[in-house]
C-alpha cells in the first residue's frame, strides 16, 4: 500500500511534468507565430521527443500500477483516467508542434496584418491546460468545472475570428494562404482547449460521478472481496 | 478465469459494435455532403448518443475487468489499450457529426462545383477504421501495419486537395465559405484516419512491443507472484 501511494505521487508528478512541457510548447509556438521567430518554432519541434518520452513513461507506470497493486474503486478510476489524460496531453503536444509548423510556413510568405487576436485566444486556452491538470492531480471538481465553463469563451472567439478571416479573404484573395495558416493556428488552439475540456470531464466524473455510478461501484467491490 | 475470457469477448464485441456505428456515421455523413442530403446528416447527429452510450459501457467494462480480475501481461495491456481505443472511437464519432454539420452548413449556400474528391478520400479512410479495429480484436500486427502505411495516401490527398482549393478560392473569392466547409470535411476525414493510425500503433505495440519491453514485463510478473 505504501508503495502504491508513492507510485501515485510519481504518477501525478509525471503528469504535471508533461503538462508543464506541453504548456511551454504552446507558449513558445504561439510566440513563434506572433513574433515570427523561427528559432522558437524549431525549439518546439525539437522538444517533441521529450513529450513523447514522458507519454511512454506515464503509460508504463500506469499499467505497472494496475498490474502490481490491482487498485479498486477511486484509485482504479484515477489510474485509468491517467491513461486517457496521457493521450490528451500527447495530442496537445502534437498540436503545439502543428502551431510551430504553421509559424514556419507563415515565415515563408509576405507578412500580412490579419484581423485576429492570437495572443488573446492563447490567453484563454493556456490557463485551461494548467487548471485541468491541477484539477486532476488534486481531484478538484470545482476547478474542473471552471475549465468546462471557459470553453464557451474559446468557441465564441473561434466563431467571430472565422467570420472576420473569411471577410478578409473575400477582400484580399491574394492573402488566402497566410490567412488559412493563421486560421489553422486558431483551430489548433481550440482543439487544445477541447483536450483540456476532456481532461476536466474526466476529473468531474472521477470526483463526482461515483455517486451516479454508485450501484456499479458496489458491484465491483463485492466481486473483489 | 472463465469469466475474464467471457468478458474479454464482450469487450471485443462492444468495440466492434462501436466501430460499426462510427463507420456507419462516417459513411452517412460523407453521403450527406456528396448528395446534399440533410436527412442523412440529421440521422448522424441523432445517432451520436448511441456512440456515447457505448463509450460509457466500454469504459465501465474495462475498468470492471481490471478491478475484478487484475489481469497481467498481455491481457492487462489489451484492456488498457481498449480504454485508449475507446477514446479514439468516440472522437471519430464526433468527427462524423462534424462532417454532418458541415453538410448542413453547405446546404444553406449556393452549390459550387469544387475541385475535390470527397468520395475518393472517404474510400481511403473508411477501410482504415475497419482494419484498425479488426487488427485490435484479432491482435493482428500485419493488418495494423497496413493501416499505418495507408495514412501516407490520405496525407498526400489532403495536401493536393489543399493546393487545389486555395487556387480555387483565389479565383473565386465569393465561394470561400463553401470551400472552407468542404475543406473542413477533408480535414475531419484526415483526422479520422489519424485516429485509425493511433489505434493501429496501439495494436503494433500490443502484439510486437512486448519483446522490446520484456524486461519490464518480467518485473511486473515477479512482483505479482
Amino acid at each position: 500500500m505504501k508503495q502504491f501511494v508513492e507510485e501515485l505521487e510519481t504518477l501525478k508528478a509525471k503528469v504535471l511534468e508533461m503538462g508543464a512541457l506541453v504548456e511551454e510548447g504552446i507558449f513558445h509556438a504561439v510566440r513563434a507565430v506572433v513574433d515570427r521567430d523561427a528559432a522558437q518554432a524549431n525549439q518546439v519541434i525539437e522538444n517533441e521527443h521529450r513529450v513523447n518520452r514522458l507519454q511512454v513513461e506515464i503509460d508504463d507506470l500506469s499499467v505497472e500500477m494496475l498490474a502490481l497493486h490491482a487498485p479498486v474503486a477511486v484509485d482504479l478510476r484515477f489510474v485509468a483516467a491517467s491513461i486517457r489524460i496521457n493521450t490528451d496531453l500527447e495530442r496537445m503536444g502534437d498540436l503545439a508542434v502543428g502551431i510551430a509548423e504553421s509559424s514556419l510556413s507563415l515565415d515563408r510568405m509576405a507578412r500580412v496584418n490579419l484581423p485576429v487576436d492570437i495572443p488573446g485566444i492563447a490567453a484563454l486556452v493556456q490557463p485551461m491546460v494548467r487548471k485541468s491538470l491541477n484539477a486532476f492531480v488534486t481531484r478538484d471538481a470545482q476547478l474542473a468545472e471552471e475549465v468546462l465553463r471557459s470553453d464557451d469563451a474559446v468557441d465564441k472567439q473561434r466563431t467571430s475570428t472565422y467570420d472576420r478571416l473569411v471577410e478578409f479573404m473575400e477582400k484580399n484573395p491574394s492573402c488566402i494562404r497566410q490567412t488559412l495558416d493563421v486560421w489553422a493556428v486558431v483551430r489548433r488552439l481550440e482543439r487544445i482547449a477541447d483536450h483540456a475540456t476532456n481532461i476536466s470531464e474526466d476529473v468531474v466524473f472521477l470526483t463526482k460521478g461515483l455517486d451516479v455510478r454508485h450501484h456499479a461501484e458496489m458491484e465491483h467491490r463485492s466481486g473483489q472481496e
